[in-house]
């Protein structure tokens, strides 16, 4: 069974479409691998094996007669644990919310359940999205696959292990500080932010309005471009996406890098890395111009002031969310993520109007300084996955310190309010991945997505899978 | 020619179109009442003489040739000196500005505009429109027309001042905080204070985005009724506007009283108010259910608590706003201002946003409390107008607590975004005019100018004059 459970998004699709696997080999392929993975990795919140067996019995008696209801009919999934789905519990990764049932669901899972999903459970994260490492006081802390001894990335935890140890076929992740890219690099997976508006939040557990975003993380780029095309678009119920003619995202996949041009940051984002980053930056730009992109070197405006104006937002904002909870729940916190909610109380009210006013001009200031290029490609993080115990932090003093420098690349692209999409291109000497992001402009899923899948067609690193710890 | 000045709007502009008066004759009338009343009131920061007579001149030589710019053909206005005018100095009363010349026009002075009228100047108000009671250090107080030792309010105090003296047949002005109701009430003139989102605030001074609106200060409600429908509406420069079908304002004010609910709130608005005041709500409930309308206690939820966010707001809002010039030119603001724009920096940000969020949820508890009525009458200010004395707190430590004591009765509204209609009630024993606030429900400015029409079709307070001072 092993072997249908490897295969991607798009190709079980199809193997189903095409009556050559049945939704209840891929279903039960799935469930075998979780049984033997979730007690190292405890990637799943919770697991509903014998509703998700029932539903692909369902989804494959409809195919034996002809009817599918949609591009993932019978393909069995499990997303990050924020996403709404009406009558379902959602916990959010929180003690406040383990029995919550919301009585709406996402706008996001059901366009892609709408597709013909079968749902298989919930997947680890950090409590309310707040964190990027992969810890939870609440449910345990969830483990990279490639080194359970290592952190997975958060905020979407669950999410990156899930997809990366083949037990679900993608997840659907969320990016408001770096939480999509963090576990997508740190597990060697292939992980989409996508532009503010790009894709709806209703439905979606919100940790900060202005900086929220819906991703996905997935084995392949083509995978990505898949669910992306289910998702995006206009949502009524929420007033921030924006309407208009989609590209077509899974033709773009098919363009190729010849033609493209890439720009490297000359500063901030080669600054400090480890040398496994370096070489795997050097490794990544030879791919690029092997494959026919030109890559030319980029002066980004500071990202140090992106990142605070990041900060200001994501504390006021969550910190204004989480207040009754606050008030009336403290104790019913985690220590980190109750002092960041705390913490956020401290910027004024001014500070924040500033931060919000300076977005646009920062968005013009960056793309006057990439009009030659398509994407600029950065690390996500300055180094591979670090342990759970050296990144153990809690609510300490220096867990903020801590939290800043893990996420010092990932933030600026959410204050722009960017799409990324990032993808395996190394393995460290350590076994662990590395993956860099690929930053766009606005609304540029399109292209991202066509740079992500020309190098995966050049590469294997996102084909290597974690073998099962003795 | 004084006879000439005393007519309303609606009037003069009926006698210049019909040509029983020609805009030369409307403007010198002005013009001379100007020359006699400016040095008592100090209600205009410039004056365009010259070029208002070649204006009034030409509308008259368009009339002879049967061509009308619309129904405000050869009327002369003035308005408070925030309202842009593309290449005209707009000082908004300020030091800091006392040169600036916008290169774009508000959206509510090029609709009145392009009706047709003539600019006579423009007219004083408090620095930055932020204070209620006239005061200014860089222009010099404006004066009250009733007794010119007290205060003509603000901050759109030359609006109120000009059009009570009958120099300048309507002004515009802007209400935050009560800054169409004050003077409108001090002075014993028509304000009309109307909904977030009714008149486009674009090329308007901006105070707090939030709370901001533009207004009218006229002679009668029929007046106001006529500029409204001239300003009112969606306009794409303000994204906030809201569009569709209009009432007819117009039209609305022949409806009368019969039929209508006014309620009366059961407390806070007839609480520790002077006995002028007292007098004059029994007074003015009697006209009303005299002339058919049903009066009917009402209780309202606290509002304190809406005051208080309101504060939050509009410290917020105008401290962000005035980041910039605190900054660089902070010995250039007036003493109060300049202590407002610094205070504002203590609100956090979750208490921004906590006001914000809050405003949904108050409105819907104030529209639940009032589903019985039409409109909700109440003073505008606890008393008639002060002394400029007694209220020249300045920079002064008891300044914020003397602010607020006079817009108490005012804020309320503003925070929830309701329209309010000021109506001359009574006069005082002092002379001077009392008026009160009629508050409506959200864009039904129609039924406030309707009850305000009826309400001055039975009382005639609305008509008297002031006398030149000595």
């Amino acid at each position: 069974m092993t072997d249908i459970a490897t295969l991607s998004l798009t190709e079980i699709a199809a193997a189903i479409a095409n009556r050559q696997v049945s939704s209840r080999e891929a279903t039960q392929a799935c469930l075998d691998r979780i049984a033997d993975w979730q007690p190292h990795l405890n990637a799943f919140i919770a697991l509903e094996p014998d509703e998700a067996l029932k539903a692909a019995d369902a989804a494959d008696a409809a195919l034996a007669k002809g009817e599918s209801a949609g591009p993932l009919h019978g393909v069995p999934l499990a997303h990050k644990d924020m996403f709404y789905e009406a009558g379902k519990v959602c916990t959010c990764g929180t003690e406040i919310r383990r029995s919550f049932v919301p009585d709406t669901s996402s706008t996001a899972l059901a366009r892609i359940k709408a597709a013909g999903t079968v749902r298989l459970g919930t997947l680890h994260m950090v409590e309310f999205a707040f964190g990027p490492t992969g810890h939870n006081v609440h449910y345990g802390d969830c483990h990279n696959p490639w080194n359970v001894a290592h952190a997975p990335g958060g905020s979407s935890s669950g999410s990156g292990a899930a997809v990366a140890a083949r037990l679900t076929f993608a997840a659907l992740g969320s990016d408001t500080g770096g939480s999509v890219r963090m576990p997508a690099h740190f597990c060697g997976v292939t992980g989409l932010k996508t532009t503010v508006g790009r894709v709806s939040r209703f439905g979606a557990m919100p940790l900060s309005h202005s900086l929220d975003t819906v991703g996905t993380l997935t084995r392949t780029a083509e995978d990505a471009a898949l669910l992306l095309g289910l998702m995006a678009g206009a949502d009524p119920a929420d007033p921030t996406t924006i309407g208009g003619d989609l590209p077509d995202y899974l033709a773009a996949t098919k363009g190729g890098l010849a033609g493209l041009t890439i720009g490297i940051p000359d500063s901030f984002y080669v600054d400090d890395i480890s040398s496994d980053t370096a070489a795997a930056m050097d490794a990544t730009i030879a791919t690029l111009v092997r494959e026919g992109a030109n890559v030319v070197r980029v002066s980004l405006p500071d990202q140090r002031q992106l990142s605070a104006a990041a900060q200001v937002l994501l504390g006021v904002e969550a910190s204004a969310i989480h207040l009754p909870w606050l008030r009336e729940r403290p104790q019913d916190y985690g220590a980190q993520v109750r002092a960041r909610v705390e913490n956020g109380h401290a910027f004024s009210g001014v500070a924040y109007l500033e931060a919000l006013r300076w977005r646009g001009p920062a968005l013009a200031a960056h793309l006057a300084a990439v009009t030659e290029v398509d994407a600029v490609l950065a690390p996500v993080c300055p180094a591979p996955s670090p342990t759970l115990a050296e990144t153990d932090v809690g609510g300490s003093f220096n867990a903020e310190a801590v939290i800043q420098g893990i996420t010092r690349f990932t933030r600026p692209v959410n204050y722009l309010g960017l799409p990324a999409l990032v993808v395996p291109v190394a393995r460290a000497a350590s076994g662990l991945p590395v993956g860099f992001q690929f930053i766009g402009r606005p609304f540029a899923e399109d292209v991202l997505l066509r740079i992500g899948a020309g190098f995966q067609r050049a590469t294997d690193f996102h084909l290597a899978t974690p073998e099962l710890p003795a």
